[in-house]
C-alpha cells in the first residue's frame, strides 16, 4: 500500500479540480467540487470451439483463486439447455471442481428461459437466496449458461449480492453471442415494465462458444443476425457488405461464415461499448439502439410471439428506409438492408406494422425510459449514424407502407428464400 | 455524433489490445481478448450553510432539465428530521417546485431512520412503488436528507430503477456529512446479514448543510468524528494534529471548528475515493475500513445501543494500540488517538470488548464479506497505513486489556471530559 500523506497543500489541488461556483449571492462559506474520476473496467471475451470439450482450460484460466482457499462456483443454466446438454453440463461441473483452484458450490441451478424469467418477481430471490445458501461472496464466481433473459435475470442478482459477484457469461444463442452477452447491462421487469430494475455491471468474463449454439433451431440461429446487420449498419462498411454478400449461406448455417459474423458482431458492439466514451449510458444517445423504438413495441404487441431478434429486424428495415426518405441514406442501400435480412430467413414486415398509432406510441415509450428529450439514432451512410429528436408521422407511416409492399409484392424481397 | 466506421483494421487493434492466450492445447479458433476501459464519474459535492434559506440556489443549481420537459424530483426523509423540520422542508419542496426546470412529484416521502430501515425488506419495494408511481425516469431526481442508513436504503433503490435515477444526497448527520454521504456505495441488510445487498454506484451529488446539524443532539453530533480521527489517521498528519489539538472545541460543537473538520473528513474520503485508483473496491484492500473489524462486530454484539461512530471510536483506539505493539507505530501517538477520541467525548472502551472471543469471530465475518484472502489495514506512521494478512490474536487480547485500563485506570483517558 502507497503511503499517502494528504496535506493541506494536496486538498487545495483537489479543490482546484472544482468548477468555480458562480453566484455570489451565496453565504460566504459555500463552495463547490466538481470531481471527475475513472472506474477501471476490464471486459475479457474469449471465443472457443469447444468449451465443453478441448477448449476447457478457457474457462478455468479464468477462475482465480484470490487467497489461500478455493474460489466457490455456482452454475446456473437456461432449461432450454436441458434437454440437449445436461450430460456435458454435468461434465463440465465436475471438471470444474477437479481443478485444484475450483469448488463447484451446489448442484447445476436450472432456470426457466424466454421472457418469462424476466417476469417472475420472484425469481431474482430464489437466486439470492442460493448465493446466500452457498455462501458465494465478492470473489466468488456466478457462471451463467443461457439466452439473454437468463443471463439478465442471473446477472442483476449477481451484480447486487455483495455489491457484485463475479459473473462469467455463456451465452447460449446468436442473440446473446452477437449482441446482449457482451453488454455491460442486466435487468428484469418491474411493475410490468420491461427492464425497469437493473444495474450497470461489467461481467468478469464473457464466452461465446460455437459448438453451443449446435443444437439451435434454426428460427433461433437466425435471430443473432439482425443485430449484426444494425451493428455493421452503424459502425462499419465493410462488415456490412460482407454480411449483404454472406446472408444466403448465413441462412444455411455455414460454420465459418456464421461464426465470423457473430464474431464481428460481438466485437463492434465491444468497439462501441469500451472505445465510445460512454459505457454507462450518462449522455442521452444510445446508437446501438437504432430500429429498437419499433422491435420494443412490436414485441408485446404481438404478445411475444415475434421474438426480438426478428423485431429487430422488421425495425432495422423501417428505420432504413425512414432514413432514405428524410435522410441522405441513399436508397439503394435501404433495399439492400431488406433484401439481406430477408435472404438470411429474417421477417422485415408484420401485420400489426399496420396499427400505426399503436406503434408510434413507442416512440414515447422509448423517449421515457431514458427521461428528457426524445433521441432516435438513424443513418446517414452506411457506417455514419446521425441522431435525430423528432419523427415525421408522415414519412414514418410512408416508410411502413413501403416496408409492406416490398415483402409481398411481385418482387418481394423475401421471396427467393421460401 | 461522430461517424465510427470500422474497418477490419480497426478491429484488429482492437485485438491487439488482448494478453495473448498461453495454452496452445486450444482448438484453433480460440481467442481471447481482455480490453480495459474506463467509466468516466463526477462527484459533486457541495458545501453549505443554510440550504434550505440562503443558500438554496445550490440546490436548484444541481438539478438540470434534460429536453422540452421540466426535471422531475421526488424527496425523501429520514422521519427523525420530521419533528424539527417539518416546516423547512415543506418550503424546501414548494421553492424547488417554483423553479421553472423543476417539478417535485409526489408530498415529501418519510423513512424510519436508523439501522432498522436496512433491515425491513419491504421498504426498497415500497420505495420503487413510490418511484414508479411518479413516473420518474433516468433523467429524474431522488432527493435524500437524511442519516446514513436512510442514504443507504433510498440510494440501493435509485441506483436499481431504470438501472440508476439521479441521486442528490443531503447528510442529516455528522457521519454521513464526513463518511459515507460523499462515498459510492449503497447496501441494505439482506438474510439478516448487514450490507448483503447493495451496488456501487456514484451520486449526482452531495450537500453537506452546516445548519441542519443544529438539531442533532450531542451523542449523534460526536458520531461523525471518529471517522474523522479515522481518514486523518491514513492519509494526513497535519489533519490528524489538528483534530487532536481541536478535540475539546469539537465536543464542545465549536462551529467553525466541527465544520473545518467536517469538511476535511469529507474531502479525505473524496480524495481516497477518486485519486486511490479502485474507487469500486476491486482490489482485497479496503483502508477506510481502519478499525471496522471490531466496529462491525461490537455494532451486533451491543444490539446496536454502540451506535457506528462510537463503535468505529473504540475499533480505531483498539487497532492503533495494536499497530504500536505488533508494528513501529510510536505508542505515544497511539495514546494521542485514545486520549482525542475521549476528549471528543467518545468512548474508547467498551465492555463486550472482554468478550474477546465473540469479538474475534469479527475477523473471519470482515473476510468473508470480501472474499478470498483476511486483509486488514493497520498504521505504521500517522498517514501511513499498511495491509496485514494475520492478526495475531495474543497481541490483539493484550491490545484490548489494555484500553480498558487506559479508559477505567488512575488516569483514565475519558475522565477530564466527564
Amino acid at each position: 500500500m502507497n503511503s499517502a500523506n494528504a496535506t493541506t497543500t494536496e486538498l487545495r489541488d483537489l479543490e482546484k479540480a472544482t468548477e468555480p461556483q458562480p453566484d455570489s449571492e451565496l453565504s460566504r462559506s459555500a463552495s463547490a467540487f466538481d470531481i471527475r474520476f475513472d472506474v477501471p473496467q476490464i471486459q475479457r471475451l474469449r471465443f472457443t470451439n469447444d468449451l465443453f470439450g478441448e477448449d476447457f482450460e478457457v474457462l478455468a484460466a479464468l477462475i482465480e483463486s484470490s487467497g489461500p482457499e478455493a474460489a466457490k462456483v455456482q452454475i446456473w443454466v437456461d432449461d432450454s439447455l436441458q434437454t440437449t446438454q445436461t450430460a456435458r453440463l454435468n461434465e463440465l461441473s465436475v471438471r470444474l471442481n477437479e481443478e485444484p483452484q475450483i469448488e463447484t458450490v451446489g448442484d447445476i441451478q436450472y432456470v426457466s428461459g424466454g421472457e418469462a424469467c424476466k417476469r417472475d418477481p420472484l425469481l431474482v430471490d430464489s437466486i439470492l437466496s442460493a448465493f446466500n445458501a452457498a455462501n458465494l461472496d465478492r470473489r466468488s464466481y456466478v457462471l451463467v449458461i443461457g439466452g439473454g433473459a437468463v443471463l439478465d435475470a442471473v446477472g442483476f442478482a449477481a451484480a447486487t449480492a455483495h455489491r457484485g459477484i463475479r459473473l462469467i457469461r455463456i451465452p447460449s444463442t446468436t442473440l446473446a453471442q452477437g449482441d446482449s452477452g457482451i453488454g455491460v447491462k442486466n435487468a428484469i421487469n418491474y411493475f410490468e415494465k420491461k427492464n425497469w430494475l437493473g444495474t450497470f455491471a461489467t461481467p468478469w468474463a464473457v464466452i461465446n462458444d460455437t459448438r453451443i449454439l449446435e443444437t439451435l433451431p434454426d428460427r433461433d440461429f437466425r435471430c443473432g443476425f439482425s443485430e449484426a446487420v444494425k451493428v455493421s449498419l452503424l459502425k462499419s462498411a465493410e462488415q456490412f457488405d460482407n454480411l449483404v454478400n454472406n446472408a444466403r449461406q448465413i441462412h444455411d448455417r455455414d460454420d465459418e461464415i456464421t461464426q465470423q459474423a457473430l464474431k464481428h458482431s460481438v466485437l463492434l458492439h465491444l468497439q462501441h461499448i469500451t472505445r465510445g466514451g460512454d459505457p454507462f449510458e450518462a449522455e442521452m444517445a444510445r446508437p446501438l439502439d437504432f430500429g429498437h423504438w419499433s422491435a420494443h413495441k412490436l414485441e408485446p404487441m404481438s404478445a411475444y410471439a415475434l421474438r426480438h431478434g426478428e423485431a429487430v429486424s422488421v425495425g432495422v428495415a423501417l428505420d432504413c428506409l425512414y432514413s432514405s426518405r428524410t435522410r441522405n441514406f441513399p436508397r439503394d442501400d435501404a433495399l439492400r438492408v431488406v433484401r439481406c435480412l430477408a435472404q438470411m430467413g429474417l421477417p422485415t414486415s408484420h401485420p400489426l406494422l399496420t396499427n400505426k398509432a399503436a406503434l408510434f406510441d413507442g416512440l414515447e415509450e422509448f423517449r421515457q425510459h431514458l427521461g428528457g428529450e426524445l433521441t432516435i439514432t438513424m443513418v446517414d451512410q452506411v457506417g455514419t449514424p446521425a441522431d435525430v429528436h423528432e419523427i415525421d408521422y408522415g414519412e414514418m407511416g410512408a416508410a411502413i407502407d413501403e416496408l409492406i409492399e416490398l415483402s409481398q409484392g411481385e418482387n418481394a424481397v423475401g421471396r427467393e428464400v421460401a
